[in-house]
């Protein structure tokens, strides 16, 4: 059996029909997520916003279109020796979710300095966790025994093909909810959603103009398309904690490909939009979700009169710091 | 000009023929709010749970649709001398939000002692707040003198025939955003949403067995159907404090004919709901929105196979005890 592992191999990323396909193969299991919109916040960017609300998928967040595609894209003699990823958020969460649903098993390795919250979160999804010493050579060795011992599937968060077109799956629903969206944006941590969203709306609505958004603590895709390669950043330092990560090979091609820009803002700006979208939209967004916001705030002039796409990434946030 | 004053008059209760014009009338204002489901929430009632967003709704709340019905019913002639009502609440904000679409004048009496973030709302929405003490002859006598000298229709927050049917409308998009329901459950303050509903469902879908839902310090409409007429309570007491109202006469009339039952549950109950919503759900209900799951959380036997729709009422909630 040939084990794949991203790291070492060129990946070749999905293209609209690889999205199609995503999209057929998830709608049994993800569900169609509601645009919303407020007044309000519209009047307040000068601007007609549309609210892709991923937040309110399974799991909490989009990342459960990622990894329901890589799951259910398995042929069926190599799913039953089950899914193997790293993370400790959102995505070993969405793994073990679909991977329950297809009746396989999850491994998810996590740091040992994890979130206990999250932790519990992939445990009750039902994946067998697997804790590491908190580093890259430690978590790889790790994974590498996992592979070999059980025969798992290697899924990325953010550099699996699959993953990448599972992805954008969200933009191809917004595409069929809005009737021409003049902007897109997103936030961008290692890039699975974004570059797969971008793939989506340059093939389906090419004159959309893309935006990432990210933390200036953490921004390392606005660094990387101003070097023209990859920059990694080597203390990320955000509340955006879902968009601390280097953006992925791959995924950097397809941004810097499909002329997406990448715009940042600090962290306060990040808290500020959060309190604004739950007070005005009553969603619970999580700060890597509410940057998107933060950002049209910070950038209102370059969006004012146009039809707005902009994706809410999810809703984990931990309620035990709130006062009930 | 005649003044109507509506605890004086005997009042007629909306029929469905009513509650579809109401949805005709607002359709180009109020929001078709989503209906969201949650396989955790399904497992932990046992039964396939459909959540119907009113929190989603224009300014956060199902009393828009009420105040929308009755602001855009009006002629022109009597709409341009305004509307008036009491409210301390969202009935407040959403009249006055309906009177601004309108562009007519709203006036709201408020008590001295109302909570100032809900004044800001109100406002805030455009009207013109006229503060009186805060006991039932003062309030009184103001929109009393307000109506005499503004000529402004009064719109009471329950007991309104147009407000019955604009909530209403929250019930007939719920039949038909979903194929079968049940049991439908919605919390019961001074009874405008669940006699609405009431009158819909009853009509478009008799099977459905209806659920009333009120905190067990404010239990007057569960006393009232027991004793066969409209009981008071003293000093009401819960954190629901949309719940706190007295039931109408009107609304006791329509609960009590269309055999709608009321469960109580106390506030810690209604606590934990509302903490399992924000988490599995993503989104901000209040208090006595939170109730009705609180409800099914303590009698889920009742609803154990059931197809239940759920109506979350609102999500205005105080963010300054939030932690950002």
């Amino acid at each position: 059996m040939r084990h794949w592992i991203v790291k070492d191999m060129p990946v070749t990323p999905p293209t609209l029909v690889d999205i199609e396909a995503a999209r057929l193969r998830i709608s049994a299991h993800a569900r169609l997520t509601p645009v919303l919109r407020d007044e309000a916040l519209d009047a307040e960017i000068g601007a007609r916003l549309y609210f892709k609300c991923e937040n309110l998928q399974r799991i909490g967040a989009f990342k459960f279109r990622g990894a329901c595609n890589a799951v259910f894209a398995l042929d069926d003699g190599i799913a039953t020796r089950g899914v193997l990823t790293h993370s400790s958020g959102n995505h070993g969460a969405a793994l073990a979710a679909a991977a329950a649903l297809r009746g396989i098993p999850a491994h998810v390795v996590v740091p040992e300095n994890a979130n206990a919250q999250k932790l519990r979160n992939i445990v009750a999804a039902g994946a067998t966790v697997h804790r590491c010493a908190p580093n890259l050579t430690a978590r790889e060795a790790l994974c590498a025994e996992l592979q070999r011992t059980t025969g798992a599937r290697l899924v990325h968060p953010y550099t699996d093909p699959l993953v990448m077109a599972g992805q954008g799956t969200a933009a191809l629903e917004l595409l069929d909810q809005v009737n021409g969206i003049d902007s897109f944006i997103a936030p961008v941590g290692g890039g699975g959603l974004m570059s797969g969203c971008a793939i989506a709306l340059r093939s389906r609505s090419p004159h959309t103009t893309l935006i990432g958004a990210e933390p200036i603590g953490a921004d390392d895709a606005q660094r990387s398309l101003a070097a023209g390669k990859v920059v990694s950043i080597e203390h990320p330092n955000s509340i955006c904690d879902g968009l601390l990560a280097t953006i992925g090979a791959v995924n950097y091609g397809v941004l810097a490909r499909h002329r997406v820009e990448v715009l940042s803002v600090d962290d306060s700006a990040v808290r500020s939009a959060m309190r604004r979208l739950w007070e005005r939209l009553k969603l619970i967004v999580e700060p890597s979700s509410a940057i998107a916001y933060a950002v049209l705030q910070a950038h209102s002039e370059r969006f004012r009169g146009q039809r707005v796409g902009v994706l809410l990434s999810g809703g984990n946030v931990d309620l035990d710091a709130l006062p009930f």
